[in-house]
């Protein structure tokens, strides 16, 4: 049963404590454990491959065997139910139309200073990681790729666990439809540590993306900085704000939507209307009744979800600037005044039709979003996270004589007296 | 002396692999000793600030003294010198002209599948760490302010060691000309944990900033995630690309003030022409003599300087990009040409006069930028840091039903069948 809740702000609310307490497992004995197949995949290479892919995923592995043929690629991708690709296709033009409009492009800005402007440039290599088993979503691999194809990344390379196209046709059409050819059978730490590091079989690449279990998100975790990465992900989770004219069967459709993707997510509605309250709580137990994942979403819902009851939709979106959420769905009178209200949200879907799997699948944007709260200072995968900025700077002798004196005299007071120097040289002022 | 080297593409070379060796001291008894301050700060908040700065700064601090008395910035910030204030006036004008440039704006795209969109919202707040002692420059105070205030950010906390406005205050000067009242006498971890998860005196943050000691860095990569951090910064570095047409002058004078920074920083020329390989190592012994912190700058220069002698330009560069350097300085007969082969460089100054230390203080872009090769996927510091990109979906009923069975596909090829349902059940299929 959903629990159906005041919320008063500034009083102690335990639901909301319980909700906001998620974090992800990192303890030290793990990241201990995670720590030495980096180090050990870093100093031996491909043998540490072989090896952690013989005892974690039970798999012999050859050395030449890393990489996935292309041909293998294809025919695996032949397997795949020709209706579901045909769909994918779909998604893909509307992500990458969404994408191509987050392009941006280089600028200069000239003065009597001189001339300063940024230039656009992708990074060269991209790693993907895509988890075998359940997890392994092929909407996911799209969504991980297209933007760094729009931003023109010029090398992606793929990393999953042996086995995990030969269960999932449908990974393999989607890799071979964006045209992905290097693939390897590396699940694990191990794959995130190869793509951070290189091995002789693995080039190294300049950014890692893509979902993973636990020790995927340590490993990531523990290669930022030699490496960039996306985020670390954690569940999944949608806040619904409801007023009297939402439709209490969407808004517990949209609550079991999330709940059914792991016990770890959280589904919450905000609602101004107790009578709205009650009449979600109600069908969030007969939609559960017959849904297939049903014991998760059960589990979902028991720990993690939540109806608050609010005084205002004023009062319900401060709930929602202090929870920002990964999802944020509207389904008031006035959804744009809301919308105007809300700071911290990963994505915003609007009115009742927009249910999250049009955003999970179809609309364009992105579908990895920041969870845990960390909506308040990050933002959906994009374009932006496989381009570099480069500063230019570009001075005549004229400007820089214009502007010698006001940095030798901040780099006198810094204490810098060599930046003085270089500047003083070139104005003829010291030899 | 600096050393001058031969490279070779693809060869072993000792000098590079020494100076690609720098990375930060991370070691696990620091890590461990840092995650014990933080903890404690989460836990006992003010408590274990007043107790880390009495045994790190040695200062007795009442918690209603935490934060700085805004009058007493302002007192501090009049004993700075005029002609300095003058001139990081210039400076301020010239880093907000750059940084507005940054600026991004909202957009919708409209199409027969409903409607998407990316909205711009500044973060609501970010804490900047300035440093004490000799490493606290005013002008990285402005370099990381400015962007977060372009952005929007409406609150902007400074927290910095008890006494550094008094011992400089310039760094007072700069605060108050650039209009934060927030500041706490707060350093090091100590610090860093009260800006991300708040005590009773300090409200939390949304975004660290700013640069420190390696306790300070530690910290930050902590907690990082449930704060943003901008990125960990490494020592700085410069990469000259010179030929014949190069003042070995001008160089030895930009290696020298980047070496003067810090024992770790790296200094590098990398040449087609020995001759010019030759009198650049001459001018930097010449010029080091003179210099204020030369015995800083001859150790940096010892340990991760050389002059690397290349075959051509097109070698100079993929060099360069191997390295990946913070600071890359053009001085060729064809600077244009030179930067299209470059992939991997934080800011890039080209010709003779636009020496590294205009960037640093007066030119417009950010002097906060990617360090120890990191530019291969990171760029300078800047409005994009202080940004959240929310993503917008509004679908009509009309959208949802023209793309329902698309959607039903691949969620039911997911197993994903409650996301199906969601959908289904608005289009009437299901109830």
């Amino acid at each position: 049963m959903i629990k159906t809740v005041r919320y008063n702000a500034g009083e102690p609310n335990s639901t909301l404590d319980r909700i906001r307490s998620r974090a992800l497992d990192m303890n030290q004995a793990l990241v201990a454990q995670v720590g030495e197949i980096v180090e050990c995949v870093r100093s031996t290479g491909d043998e540490a491959l072989v090896r952690f892919t013989k005892q974690f995923d039970d798999v012999d592995l050859d050395f030449h065997k890393l990489r996935v043929d292309p041909d293998f690629i294809r025919s695996t991708a032949s397997r795949a139910d020709s209706r579901v690709v045909d769909a994918f296709r779909i998604a893909i033009a509307n992500i990458r139309a969404f994408h191509e409009r987050q392009l941006e492009s280089g600028w200069e800005l000239a003065s009597e200073h001189g001339v300063v402007g940024q230039r656009i440039l992708p990074v060269a290599s991209a790693g993907l990681y895509v988890p075998g088993g359940r997890a392994a979503y092929p909407s996911t691999v799209v969504m991980n790729t297209i933007p760094a194809q729009v931003a023109g990344v010029k090398r992606i390379a793929i990393a999953t666990p042996p086995g995990s196209l030969e269960h999932n046709p449908t990974i393999a059409a989607v890799i071979s439809e964006l045209g992905i050819e290097e693939v390897y059978r590396i699940g694990g730490a191990q794959a995130i540590a190869a793509l951070a590091f290189g091995t002789p079989s693995i080039p190294r690449v300049d950014k890692i993306i893509g979902p993973g279990n636990v020790y995927v998100a340590i490993a990531k975790k523990l290669v930022f900085g030699v490496v960039g990465i996306d985020s670390i992900a954690g569940p999944t989770e949608v806040v619904v704000i409801a007023d009297h004219t939402a439709d209490p069967r969407f808004v517990a459709a949209d609550l079991l939507a999330q709940a059914e993707h792991d016990e770890a997510a959280s589904s919450i509605c905000i609602t101004t209307d107790a009578a709205l309250a009650r009449e979600v709580a109600s069908e969030v137990e007969r939609q559960l009744a017959t849904l297939d994942r049903r014991s998760i979403a059960a589990a979902s819902i028991e720990r993690y979800g939540a109806v608050f009851v609010v005084e205002s939709i004023e009062a319900g979106c401060e709930l929602t600037n202090l929870i920002a959420p990964e999802h944020l769905e509207l389904m008031t009178e006035n959804d744009a005044r809301a919308a105007s209200l809300i700071e911290n949200a990963g994505a915003i879907f609007f009115g009742p039709y927009s249910s999250e799997p049009v955003g999970d699948y179809i609309a364009g944007p992105n579908h990895v979003l920041p969870t845990l709260g960390t909506a308040r200072f990050s933002s959906a995968l994009g374009v932006h996270d496989f381009i570099k900025r480069q500063s230019i700077i570009r001075y005549s002798r004229e400007a820089l004589s214009k502007n010698a004196d006001a940095i030798a005299t901040m780099a006198e007071a810094e204490g810098l007296t060599a930046h003085k120097r270089a500047v003083l040289l070139r104005t003829g002022d010291v030899s």
